[in-house]
């Protein structure tokens, strides 16, 4: 009585629109939009565009798993994330790893299209454990995207060796973050071998994702840490509502916005010679656990709250304007003849002008962890951004920010968890991640 | 520019419709449900009950706050949790415990709205800490329920002190506990003096909510312990789908369903001449953080697992059988003349013929909070069920159930925390919390 077992019909009736991915993604996909919109005039190409998104942020709909990049980058973020990072065992040598990522690979490829791993048999041969843990059986795909990354430690271990034979292919890019002031950063919560992100519209899909790769990744690799996380924190398409973080103010109005073809080329895809050409179609992802002091700052003053950020609570506009899009202009002068956003504020320091230029694709989720050993609320943001080059990008921003004498949101949070890893690009069926890596 | 933000209009387009609480939450809505089936014929009185269904089923609508019960209990199971414990002060006394209860009941009345607390507030008095937090300002009301549990330790502090005069009023239901053999609690995760469950269908807004009554708590009463939770893992409702929880099986098939009036009054309701009078219309929340051996769990074979179970992983059908509804036949023998459900099979320890027809309201949540320092996934059950007493129901199931030898599920799961709460019944406008203990 084996049986297969599908979330949700791959072909058919509720077969995926064709993925932006796969319109967009493309290197050089700049010039394509632009010869299909002369092509076919700019509303068409704006419609196309139109229909694509709907197909892509339709909840319960699959997300594309194969294309030049890796889903869950450009993919319009979803509603919950897990984020899981991994530490290979002692033992393991290059072809496990190989063996693990192929497994990987097939398994997400299969979770992605709404299937479960394996042959996605609850009820097969009675004798074995079931090819998939069964949770997330009768739920849609919700958008699942999983998304691996490398970390520093794959290629170079903390005793300095070269375990897989990789340590001359390592991304000038993934250079190890340097400490920044006011980190207080938990080891155990930091780093990893290989991470996966995994974001869907309902939590017990990531979380059965996570799950299953976990299992599969049995003997070979074992969870360093993992985070939850609910409502996202950036808007990553201009069709999408910007949300509140856990201190109350809209995250992510300044975003970049994945549509913008030219934009993620020079922010956050890695380029021909950029570095090894392995990374080519990839990005560098940062994580930073960052724990908000929640007590202290919902006893500050609205007027202090709105100086530490540099925008108004309710709208989300600049100081002394009503739209939260209208432009931000750090010059502005009050009456008084006093900066309208403080020298400190956080809009500031984080501003691309404030930082030779630096933006990225941020990509957050708020998280509340119960309560700490003082009854004070584990809460925050997890921080996630994506970037051609953390060194240019990252570190320059977050070199603003950091020390106490900058950016003036650092009383009121902690950074307590930190990763930086290499996206490789995505795959075509039969490839696995990393394969020009290691194959 | 002093600003109430409204989540969703209170009134208007959007207005709820009638509740079905108020339609069949009544201590003795049997009969009124009768009359009004007599009156209108079968057919409208099940069309009544679709559209009322459908109202508070409807995602992002409020749910009635006010009503002869909380709200929370009987409302069909929403998709988040977050629960908290809370602890009070030592110094604090009876005024201040009315005091705390006033002001939760006017904040949780608001944001079951759609509002937010106090005035709403987050554009206010520039001088002043907003009224409200802000991070669910704009977000729907997600069906938000809060219900409010008094703990034993409310009424014995461990000291065997009556702090706030009412040990005399402790109803004999809210009996201590017993120690279940195999119980691995931590009292740190236990008990309570107060508890909050926050349901909605937005994380977001569950966790706005805990933390904006928290804050309100403030020198008065601080989180003891709080667990977020997701997937519902019971269907309360005759129109809910079975959920599956962590271990992949559909769970909570065999549940009370909130439609079936009489058997709310006789399992869930406290009724006149139960205890005390101030409970009347209440239920006793029966709280366990159930933790799964989830690796072990995922190696054991498919045979394995459904004679634990006692029930079929992919169709939740009783053995031998194909529908999950198909009745559930303790004494049934295959051809070989043994039971087909095992002696030791969970379903078969819990059934009501085997407690003396001890039934529950189960209103779990699964959850993943990380892993353990040994890599292993910290997930499970979130169990949550209500009762009209618990020394004849989740004693009695539990009594069964626990020890090494007897449920075979105790190889797989641990009981790592616990809480026992009086629910008192629910408000009118005016009211508060537990007034007709406090009062």
């Amino acid at each position: 009585m084996t049986e297969t077992q599908h979330r949700e019909p791959a072909n058919g009736a509720d077969a995926p629109a064709p993925s932006r991915r796969r319109m967009f993604g493309l290197l050089g996909g700049a010039a394509a939009l632009g010869a299909a919109v002369g092509a076919g005039g700019t509303a068409a190409g704006l419609d196309a565009t139109s229909d694509d998104r709907h197909g892509s942020q339709t909840p319960g709909r699959p997300v594309e798993f194969f294309g030049p990049h890796q889903a869950g980058i450009a993919t319009p973020a979803q509603d919950r994330l897990h984020f899981a990072a991994f530490d290979l065992s002692p033992t393991v040598g290059r072809a496990d790893l190989v063996a693990l990522l192929t497994a990987w690979t097939a398994a997400a490829s299969r979770m992605a299209a709404g299937q479960g791993v394996g042959t996605g048999a609850v009820t097969g041969p009675p004798g074995a454990p079931p090819d998939d843990t069964g949770e997330a059986l009768g739920l849609p795909p919700a958008r699942l995207t999983l998304t691996v990354g490398f970390g520093t430690s794959l290629f170079t271990d903390p005793d300095g060796r070269d375990r897989f034979g990789i340590a001359a292919s390592r991304p000038p890019q993934l250079a190890d973050l340097p400490a920044f002031p006011g980190d207080a950063l938990d080891p155990a919560a930091s780093g990893g071998d290989l991470c996966v992100q995994a974001c869907a519209d309902d939590p017990q899909v990531a979380v059965h994702a996570i799950r299953n790769l976990a299992r599969i990744a049995r003997g070979t690799a074992s969870v360093r840490y993992s985070q939850l996380g609910f409502g996202r924190t950036s808007s990553t398409s201009t069709s999408q509502a910007t949300p509140r973080n856990m201190m109350g103010f809209k995250d992510g109005t300044a975003n970049l916005k994945t549509e913008d073809v030219a934009a993620m080329n020079t922010h956050v895809w890695a380029q021909p010679g950029d570095g090894p050409d392995w990374m080519t179609g990839g990005s560098y992802l940062v994580s930073r656990r960052i724990r908000m002091l929640i007590e202290p700052w919902d006893s500050t003053p609205l007027v202090e709250q709105e100086r530490v950020i540099g925008r108004h609570k309710g709208s989300g506009a600049p100081p002394g304007l009503g739209d939260e899009f209208d432009p931000l202009n750090l010059s502005s002068k009050g009456p008084d003849g006093e900066l309208l956003i403080d020298a400190n504020a956080h809009v500031r320091l984080a501003h691309s002008s404030h930082n030779s230029g630096a933006v990225l694709l941020r990509r957050g989720y708020s998280f509340t962890d119960g309560t700490d050993n003082l009854g004070r609320l584990d809460a925050g943001l997890f921080f996630i951004a994506y970037q051609r080059d953390p060194r240019r990008q990252f570190v320059t921003i977050q070199n603003s920010l950091a020390g106490k004498t900058a950016d003036a949101l650092n009383e009121y949070i902690q950074h307590v968890g930190s990763g930086l890893f290499a996206c490789p690009p995505g795959v075509q069926p039969g490839q696995y991640w990393g394969q020009r890596l290691l194959g």
